[in-house]
């Protein structure tokens, strides 16, 4: 493309995109495709970064995974005094953060649309958060333990699962079982579109290419799937709840 | 004491009781309290249970905190279709968070108090996480990585920053820069006692008898210290993030 030509050498890229793609091998990072068509390293930056907050200069932070080499330079590049920069070594971790919360985002809502309280909704942000994880260690080859407490993981799962788009939807199609998906997104959307059913569909297609029994690995997930696209009932929710806890003690 | 006459051969406890004392030692968990008044093990149940919802039978999670020879009894004991029950073998460290998780909720609410959004919270209670592992870590001597992610680590302390009476009255403080905090107690908790701030004012005195220094390596619950006992701006809050992320970094 025109941008590879007019790439200085030893340029580096950063994806601040919030999404993933699949094919039929697998998962598709946006960050991959990057890295393919322009052949440079391509880092990424995630974190609780609700846009309006951050135009209003409110305290944020965000993630950056990046190679060593370029995450210092880069770090200068966006901190400002209230914006604040964590670098991590593994940004193929860090992208696949940012699109996978947006499916427990959908079981936060569910929640909501129910009416259950903050005890259910913690499990639920709990039980996300592990089984977000668990793909990230299928993609990746590693279980990403110092993801989960920065901003990309836990931080951005909460804001998201408490006042984000894909959570307020989910609520809103609890709560109208006459209205379908592309309606919720239409109507409430303003033209943005609500990536966690998209997510959802693809991810519970994508995690049977990598081995058989796979749905096993993930109850919470595949449960959300159930309820979003299979027509089970929202309240079964707390199936995929308990299936994880039963799946952990083994 | 009568239980301990009272008590059968073999006989062993469980404490709910959220919160922990203090000495000249340092930090005395009620637990330890129980264990040498009668002479027996005790284990611990903490987790995100708003007792109201609860008593709604909505699903809600617990960590039992339990030497391995009692773990199964207890979950068997405790465990309902609707309460769920995870068990982990480090008892002390699982209550520990349920006192903990009651000062980052001050800033919780400090920050809701300010008019500030997600991103600003969600940041407080990824570093508050970050910094109760570190108090664990301090008198139990191993940094508690597995319990972060149980119900009563991550969970417990959501549920308490979006819900609890701790956000709710350090909230109300900040909006009301005339009252001081019994009045608040007393307007708002019909009796309850406000936990957090008490825990707050006895960590920072205790924290100093583990060694000199201390209060470096905890930024943000020095902060919430700061801005609730010694006429800090609750601005300030932000301070306290960003100290504690350049600690990370060291």
């Amino acid at each position: 493309p025109d941008i590879k030509r007019s790439m200085v050498k030893n340029a580096f890229g950063i994806s601040l995109i919030k999404g993933i793609d699949f094919d039929s091998n697998g998962i598709v990072l946006v960050s991959d495709v990057i890295r393919k068509a322009l052949e440079i390293d391509v880092s990424v930056l995630m974190g609780a970064n609700v846009a309006k907050e951050i135009a209003n200069e409110e305290f944020a932070e965000a993630t950056i995974g990046a190679k060593p080499k370029h995450a210092k330079t880069l770090k200068i590049l966006f901190q400002t005094p209230y914006f604040r920069i964590q670098t991590v070594s593994n940004p193929r971790a860090v992208e696949l953060c940012g699109a996978l919360k947006n499916v427990v985002a959908l079981g936060a809502g569910f929640c909501d649309g129910l009416g259950l309280g903050n005890n259910t909704k913690a499990a639920i942000i709990r039980i996300g958060l592990i089984e977000m994880a668990r793909v990230i260690e299928q993609v990746t080859g590693r279980f990403p333990t110092e993801i989960l407490v920065e901003s990309c993981g836990v931080a951005d799962l909460i804001t998201t699962c408490y006042g984000g788009r894909n959570r307020k939807c989910a609520e809103a199609w609890v709560r109208n079982p006459e209205k379908n998906w592309d309606t919720i997104e239409k109507e409430m959307l303003n033209g943005q579109s609500l990536q966690g059913t998209l997510t959802c569909l693809e991810l519970n297609k994508v995690l049977k290419t990598y081995g058989e029994n796979v749905n096993e690995k993930y109850p919470l997930f595949k449960n959300i799937y159930d309820i979003a696209f299979q027509g089970a009932p929202a309240s079964s929710i707390v199936e995929g709840l308990v299936a994880e806890e039963e799946l952990n003690e083994r």
